[in-house]
């Protein structure tokens, strides 16, 4: 198939908030390595907004599904030199593109830290077109895409994958797993080992455990009551909910695997986004019944009121932060307790850190920020996509995280919506 | 055995700088949960410099070893209602103070987090003396102090305990064990588990291993060379070598059990502490050889450019902050690498920490700050002191922690020596 002449594309014009639809040409396989994808994308706020420095028009969208319709010389069965994931990659593939570049050989990729492969660059930038328009160019596709149709992982469910609609398989790109990892962070921290494991810090975790001798020996022993978890989600936007459900998917399978007590607060100051998040929650609970959970769709003050209510003022185990500004961060602070840990996904900016030394030094407050590496919480992503159809499998429900699919000619509008918080998350169908 | 009258005492007196040496009564017991410790106290400057926001005279010193003279009433055998731990302190007991008060019975001391006891006060402030005196009344004795004598723990290498120095095992109380926990939330921290397992990220850890689907399974394999750690200290104060000693011995532990290969920079601006770590490391490296262990000494600048000619500027997994201001902090930014961790027991004040947003998510860092939880860390640094006796065991050699042991009187000019760093650590002996 060859590919030629012009295609729409939505475009964003510096400083800000400027949207049009314009003919552009269609990319070209450059490398070797590319691959040509012709499907869909999500709205991204990032850019819109004028907060990324960046000063050149760009076409945007950097979440995207679909179609191969063009490789590169290295997908040859015969190309040396390349990691298996080249050789697993078809003409005519149903893909997903996380939104940003992986090579799937570097160090960062061979250890699952994918967001930061050292040829990692974000779709949706001057150099690098994103998705908003028919055709999309993907440099070392065989590590950025995965492949839909050639699962390399056995399918969760025994789940037909083909049957999973674009406008569901997108939420792949970014939100789910970003909210995956968001929970993940915070769940797999050493900080709380002790509610994980019956034992008292310092368990041994993935180090052997003749480097820590006699662990929690001489401390009374953990009652039941210890064990029990209080994380709190700040932000509720797209991510956010995915944070929500994802960590709820989690903790039902520490509930019923190790007996762990939880409680959660998702905390929004925008109706609009509570309402939505509990409309999911009432399904999540018509389907899973909990002996111990406790769910609690707050604005920011009866969220700290809640919190307070629930662990006699002692605060979160830990705190999702999916907003990425300093008020959330210094929210997520207030919420959590002594040798609690944030773990922030929001995308922060300029602005500087708002805390003290002192002030992190007298909470022992564990962090850990930045981006999904969207790859390695792919296969978790999948099985809670499959999982939860009733919330992720269609589009414009009280409880759907898209709002609408809409062409091209809607971009301009739908940025505005979004951005005003009058719409959901939307699609970009560039053939409709 | 009845104590009453006067005794001599150092006294720190506000604004800064200011000690002087006081008679003052000794300490009472007033709570049934009460001791009083006779012993001797390691130098403290974080007082003596005027951070800690403290306006009225104190009795200095936090870390404290000595024999038990008197107990309070709960420790009576009949006493109902207290925990294990306060039936095995004994009068005429050698014990261990960490530097701040833990019940042994609360929820933070039965998880591990002992240094937030809700009952938690750091020792040499106005409201509680600490030990630089002939006496000092420790409350909560039960849970804050370690009896050496009936180490309700097994000797590790079944060393007869009762043949440590005083000088020794004061170490215990502050130094020593913040410095084990300094390493051990490097090495804990999920963001290393891809070298230690073997595994892409992200491993399961604490969690069930069903909470993750597929991990890793669609990367191509770990080489080798992925498998290699790098960190570096900032700061080679007594705790920075102890977190250096720490640090090395874990790593040892990891290469012989796991085929870890490990290089390590300990950095200090100042000459003489590094001299200090030089010759430490001498006598470790004399005992125990490695295939594949690098260490290197540096001023700031060497230390970055060894970091830079070793990863290939891709920087440390870990950085093990020591010092407690943001040039430190800045400094183990600097030198990790995206997705490593600064694990930081600097007690840091009032400036506010020196990052943006945006160098937090753009480089996927993980931070662990705070107060070591001395008890929970004890038995792993009893096990690296009775190891280390080389270093840890004496006093006043090259290769010794510990400078020397004055009696009260020289305190003022021992802290003046100290406070510029014309001596190392110093431990003053009430009783000379």
């Amino acid at each position: 198939m060859v590919l030629s002449g012009m295609q729409r594309a939505v475009r964003w014009h510096p400083p800000a908030y400027d949207i049009r639809v314009e003919d552009v040409p269609i990319p070209q396989i450059v490398e070797p390595d590319d691959a040509i994808l012709a499907g869909l994308c999500g709205s991204d706020l990032h850019i819109y907004r004028g907060h990324e420095d960046v000063h050149d028009v760009l076409v945007c969208g950097h979440e995207m599904v679909g179609e191969v319709v063009a490789l590169g010389s290295n997908f040859h069965p015969k190309a040396a030199g390349r990691p298996p994931l080249y050789s697993t990659l078809k003409l005519g593939d149903k893909v997903v593109s996380p939104f940003t570049i992986s090579c799937g050989e570097c160090h960062f990729c061979r250890i699952g830290f994918t967001c930061r492969c050292v040829h990692s660059c974000l779709f949706g930038i001057p150099t690098l077109p994103g998705g908003q328009a028919q055709y999309a160019r993907i440099p070392k596709a065989g590590g950025t895409l995965f492949s839909i149709s050639a699962l390399p992982i056995s399918s969760p469910n025994n789940a037909d994958l083909s049957q999973l609609a674009d406008c569901s398989l997108l939420l792949l790109a970014d939100i789910l797993p970003t909210g995956v990892f968001a929970a993940l962070q915070a769940l797999q921290h050493p900080k709380l080992s002790p509610m994980l494991t019956r034992s008292a810090y310092p368990s041994s975790g993935f180090i052997p455990e003749s480097l820590i001798v006699g662990a929690g020996s001489e401390s009374a022993a953990l009652q039941h009551k210890d064990r029990q978890l209080t994380l709190a989600i700040v932000g509720l936007g797209p991510v956010g909910v995915c944070a929500a459900v994802s960590l709820l998917d989690m903790l039902a399978g520490l509930e019923s695997k190790e007996g762990i007590n939880y409680r959660v607060v998702a905390i929004d100051p925008v109706e609009s986004r509570r309402k939505k998040m509990e409309a999911i929650y009432t399904i999540i609970s018509k389907k899973e019944t909990s002996s111990s959970r406790k769910f609690s769709v707050s604005s920011i003050e009866d969220g700290k009121r809640i919190i307070g209510d629930w662990t006699d003022d002692v605060g979160c185990n830990a705190v999702l932060e999916v907003v990425g500004n300093p008020s959330a961060l210094t929210l997520a602070y207030e919420l959590v307790r002594p040798f609690g840990l944030i773990s922030s996904v929001g995308v922060h900016q300029e602005p500087a850190m708002p805390f003290t030394g002192r002030e992190l030094y007298d909470k022992n407050v564990s962090f850990d920020f930045g981006r999904c590496p969207v790859r390695a919480m792919f296969p978790t992503a999948l099985d809670i996509l499959l999982k939860r159809q009733d919330i992720f499998g269609d589009v414009g429900g009280e409880a759907n995280l898209v709002e609408k699919v809409v062409g091209l000619d809607e971009a301009a509008e739908s940025y505005e919506l979004f951005d005003k918080g009058k719409c959901g998350k939307i699609l970009f169908n560039p053939w409709k």
